[in-house]
């Protein structure tokens, strides 16, 4: 039987699964360290090797890696967690190795076609896919085809102005969305304001976490309330600019921070009705969850291994 | 012969022009005002009919129309300055009174695809086209295809928050960049800071209009140069997130206000590569001034008509 093997790199993990021709159901899936005994590249080519079927043949392999890929190249430009990442052609590596096509991407933009084809958005053409956690990421699918630009650098939805002068962002720039509606923007928010005086349920906690504020805002923290709803009105904001750009009929949210449910959407939707410059961008327009949870991202190869092979 | 028709709808003017079948050379032009004796949708199938060619085929029809436009439907949803222009079965009337086929579409969108086929977006496959004149619109063209969006209501990239609670834009909403860094915030900036007692060449002036104060900056006078610093410096800020976001390879630059040239340019670019997340942006990244002037919305309609019909 014909197979693809789809691989998912993260900073911690490196998630692999063997797919067969047809179907979603892995043939068999194994999960790897990132970092341990040798670098991250020889233990991704060392679990393909050791997931290699004994027969058939592999289509193709497809692979998502965190930050600046340049998927039509086949070149990881930088992979934050990923010490020595940096200008690999990585797609050429695996080529040279196992000499079958390889596809790579950056790990949202998978994550957004894995939705798009096989979850929260079938059957839509247009759709933004938001991811909420450590940091605020995403992808847009505008007619079919995934937004790439010219170097497979677009959709960095989270590196976005929302407020000039704002809090620093991860990427050392000010005020993006990230820097405030992500999780990690949430937790420093309420840290920042305990520092203040302001009370609060997590004024012990020494290293508070977007979880330990949804627990907290839900015994009625106000300060974790507050801080959620900082953030869903930035994303709300951020979102009626998104929809004016890219006037999609379908928004997905995914990442740990949107389980927080009504503290974040709430606000969120306030502030997109307020921030909307025409009703007829709502019109028709859904909001959903994302369907495929951890596996959006090795669903997502296994699509772009498939629409290329 | 067969020929195109164009148009080009404006709040002031009713421009057409009869196109051959290859060739960007009209046969025939005419401009008549929007307002006058019958509706503006009566006024435009009149002149059509006016300009109907006596032999040879009408192989398409094509409209750009400002506003909201469903260029899908054939609906233009709202046309501001042409009163009576609500919901308005645009194609429908046309295609029923000419019967040929018609298109239509945005009037920003309708010169991106001018610019990107016939003007100084050629041989690019992903660009950005930002006119700033008295408000801030454009468009963009992604692996060579114009973004609409699930309604035809994409880009519009004036309205597009840069500053929260910031200035009015003339859309109700605050602190878009259409209300920083259009020719109307440029000369509103300059007259609130000289009610605030900032002196300046400019007043006596009672209406000032960018090219007023691009002249009283040429002619050094440090409120005319902070004026375009500061809308220099909000487009600069717009446009790394839309390179973040789209990733092109070319930037289109048109409207009145660009010719006022390095007063609005130098504060831009110094402005996005402070704000550019990643030189690799930059990489290849050009930088145009649009080269089809007044008649890149009649030719990108003759373009859309040519690729549709």
């Amino acid at each position: 039987m014909d197979t693809y093997i789809a691989l998912d790199i993260g900073g911690t993990y490196i998630r692999a699964a063997v797919y067969p021709h047809l179907g979603i159901q892995p043939i068999c899936q194994k999960k790897i360290t990132t970092h341990g005994k040798g670098s991250a590249i020889e233990r991704t080519c060392d679990l393909i090797a050791d997931m290699w079927p004994d027969a058939g043949k592999v289509k193709a392999i497809g692979a998502g890696a965190p930050g600046a890929v340049d998927s039509k190249n086949g070149i990881v430009y930088s992979a934050p967690n990923i010490p020595g990442w940096k200008n690999v052609p990585f797609r050429q590596v695996l080529t040279d190795r196992f000499q079958v096509p390889v596809v790579i991407g950056n790990d949202a933009n998978m994550a957004t076609l894995g939705e798009w084809k096989l979850g929260a958005g079938q059957g839509h053409h247009n759709l933004i896919y938001l991811t909420i956690s450590t940091g605020v990421g995403g992808g847009v699918i505008i007619e079919d085809h995934l937004l790439l630009g010219e170097h497979g650098l677009a959709t960095e939805m989270g590196h976005f102005t929302v407020l000039p002068g704002g809090p620093l962002c991860g990427c050392g720039q000010r005020g993006h969305l990230e820097a405030l509606s992500s999780g990690t923007a949430i937790a420093r928010y309420i840290q920042e304001q305990i520092q203040a005086g302001v009370p609060s349920l997590l004024s012990e906690n020494p290293s508070i976490s977007s979880r330990d504020a949804a627990e907290a805002a839900a015994k009625g923290d106000e300060l974790a309330v507050a801080a959620f709803a900082r953030a869903g009105t930035f994303l709300g904001q951020a979102l009626a600019d998104y929809l004016h750009v890219f006037n999609p009929s379908l928004v997905i949210f995914g990442g740990g921070v949107t389980l927080s449910g009504d503290l974040l959407f709430t606000p969120l939707h306030a502030s997109l009705e307020r921030h909307i410059i025409s009703p007829q961008y709502l019109v028709d327009l859904e909001f959903k969850t994302a369907a495929l949870g951890d596996d959006a991202g090795l669903l997502g190869t296994l699509t772009l291994a498939r629409m290329t092979s």
